[in-house]
């Protein structure tokens, strides 16, 4: 649907009031400075109130209470989340192959195709590898020997998933994306380095997305897990027989070492890497770039490198800030203490 | 071309002039310690000058004011740049597809392609999209519905571009890199994330060089943006709704979050992380590893983590390689005061 | 082999002996907390100890001298190497496609195939390619012309491997590699970064492992070398020129900038960035997240941002950990500084 829609529509569609003239038709959802008349913005942070005023939005999304505005307004709890509906009436459709499987495909005859599955050009399913209902595999997806998707999945362009791993409903795993690759373990012995096999799999928990060319190593053995509704943005790597828990955000370039545990709702920022073997409880949350080396318990906030609770790492950041200053103090109070002790070797006369 | 030329052709090639025999053939680029005699170096630092009276190269490349050289050379205002006319000289050609359709590529009906363009194996190009003149879609390329490629691409295996994104003339993407994947975007709500649709596109400009395995993503509306011009190396990470301007230079494994907006000739060296909704002024540049936390205007120089100007990063870094000097320092001041005190509640005699 | 084996079998394997029933059936390997009766477990770290009185594995594989255990157990010189070949004894096969040229192959006519290659669907191999004995190129994957790769390497879907690269023997590249992708190089001249063609190539040694979406850039000229058994983890970048030694280590998302040399056996821990042109020595050890800027010689154990030898670090970081309490110290000392001069000033009476 990419029709135009009144305000009107708009609003009831969530849950807001119109405050001005609600027959004005919005085409789409534009930032503040870029929307013209047929579109509507809304106002994220309030830095950009003062924008406001020179804006071309033909209306705006915002709080409840929120006071006048320049052109019509949309009143409603949630102006993100309002947003995020408009944004999804207006989109125009994500393309899709065809229902079936193009002429093109490599499908083993073992593997199992549930109803109203597209699979499109030069696509590789292996032996006995499951698709379920309605789940889409774009252009050059290849689903190795055994591994079993879950129904609506939607894997981009270059997706490779291995032998025997297993996704739930509704997984995304956007382009370049690895799924079940060797984990990293080697056994040093004089003559070198020998593979350890890496004869697990993994385990992606329903309504998970991956970014682009992230990577989901294979356990060593037993199962790399990723727990449902878990997002994961791009070029992240988890490491072999890491347990992720549900409702996770692991932000861009993150890296988690082997065996990892993180709880449910943990936020990683980006950058952030996790030693291997550690646990990290539910609702912990990591500051950009840092670097988290042991455990740590549920709802902690951290940052640094290594990483220490993030009220410590402030108070220490100021003392860094501040370290110019402290040093040329300790430098005129060694001169002093140098007066007074001379003075103490040689009193004046009274 | 990768015959051999005589040094007076070189010298020619590169507005320089030769000093010794300008007979002397050449058939390529070496490295000091590895070129032989058929071969032509340079000195790109002065630690390797040493280095060049042990080297067996036919020829060297210096600077117009450069001394004696043990074999015959070329003086010139701008050795590197010479350099890389003198490779591109002997450069074997790159290999490309074809020109025409590969029979095994998958191209809709209503895709429109240029004059001379060279598809490889297995390439898949959408509805509506557009190849411009002379470019090449190398093996297992994808470009998705109504995307857009000007004249003189160059897209190496594996690249994916999804739909509606724009590249200018003469963009070239190394191999498995990203193009208009999905933001990064949710909204939290009781019942966990809910992904926020990314409706907008990507425009890359003219001459834009992206790295392998790079991704770029897609709006949530409107456009990320790559400004003409400018370099990017493998491995990056340039968020939704990320504006970078012309002629910038983003090293490997950078990561720019969402809706941050760099200048025209910002450097960014290797693995930094810049935070969302940033502004960094034009010339920025910033230090290998180091993580970008705030706005900075226009030819700041910063370092650290967070991020600082540099000349402030460089003060406080001597300061934290004396820390246990100074720390020993004020436990000696501690044990002087002390005494003092212990002096001044107890005169000795006089 | 997937089937199952006596404990009794197993110790010869790993030449180890039985302690307890020799007869039990092992038919796997599992964690201590998750292994079954029919599994064996063991103990890598002392502090999975207390762990292993409540598993419900079968047997456990301990080292020699360790004491009761409340199931079976292995005794042996080394019980990780030891499960290592456990594992291997029960790992399902890896699959492979079929010997021969699967029919949606492409290969050019010039290329020469060793004997028994196993090339899957959408296969593309250029001219003048050669692919030794037993080698195995998964679906989709890509080897330019004149590229060489030696017996028994084994290519997941999606590598690319570009023209006139050289592969050893037994390497393994997993999916989404890149190998041979131009060098990250620019030439600034006031209208803008000129490209400086990349016309080396990329030599990697036998027993070579490059994980999931790394990339290993061709040189500028000459060759970037990966030496013999070196283990490469995934979304690794190593630049244009670079020289990596023998049987080194290199985890996940490090970063490795042009014309660096490392020697043998250098190990670099995760998301690790090194800078252009050093030189580390051999045995070299980075630490997780650490930022090498300068030159380290042999054996060397480095840390820190910008890197310092760890013990220098470990130092320095004790006294951040301290600086709150040094600079309330300090703060101290200044006033009893001031009441000692205050004193001297206006001594008492006596």
């Amino acid at each position: 649907m990419s029709e135009s829609a009144t305000l009107a529509e708009l609003a009831k569609m969530v849950d807001g009031v119109v405050r001005g003239d609600a027959s004005v038709r919005i085409k789409g959802v534009g930032g503040i400075e870029d929307a013209g008349p047929d579109q509507i913005t809304w106002i994220a942070h309030e830095k950009y109130l003062g924008a406001l005023s020179a804006s071309r939005a033909g209306a705006v999304v915002v709080s409840r209470h929120f006071g006048e505005t320049p052109m019509p307004a949309i009143l409603c709890e949630d102006p993100a989340f309002a947003v995020a509906k408009v944004l999804a009436r207006f989109a125009p459709p994500v393309p899709q192959p065809a229902v079936g499987v193009h002429p093109t495909a490599v499908v083993a005859e073992s593997a199992r195709l549930g109803r109203d599955v597209r699979l499109g050009p030069h696509v590789v399913v292996g032996e006995g590898a499951r698709i379920g209902d309605r789940s889409v595999l774009h252009a050059g997806v290849y689903v190795g020997d055994a591994s079993t998707l879950g129904s609506d999945c939607v894997l981009w362009p270059g997706v490779v998933v291995r032998e025997r791993c297993t996704l739930g409903n509704r997984v995304t795993l956007h382009p370049n994306v690895t799924v079940g690759a060797d984990g990293f373990g080697y056994h040093f012995r004089e003559s070198g380095h020998h593979k350890i096999p890496q004869t697990g799999t993994v385990e992606i928990g329903d309504d998970v997305e991956v970014g682009a060319s992230s990577c989901i190593d294979r356990a060593k053995f037993g199962v790399t897990r990723i727990g449902a509704g878990t997002k994961i943005d791009n070029l992240v790597q988890i490491a072999h027989n890491v347990q992720i828990g549900a409702h996770c955000v692991i932000v861009a370039q993150c890296g988690i070492a082997g065996s990892t545990r993180l709880g449910q709702l943990v936020v990683l920022g980006g950058q952030v890497g996790v030693r291997d073997h550690l646990t990290l409880g539910d609702g912990l949350r990591a500051a950009a770039c840092c670097c988290i080396s042991k455990d740590f318990p549920a709802a902690t906030v951290v940052n640094g490198i290594p990483a220490v609770e993030n009220h410590q790492y402030l108070r220490e950041q100021v003392q860094v800030r501040r370290l110019p200053e402290l040093s040329a103090t300790v430098k005129e109070l060694s001169k002093r203490v140098e007066r007074l002790e001379s003075a103490a070797d040689h009193p004046e006369p009274r």
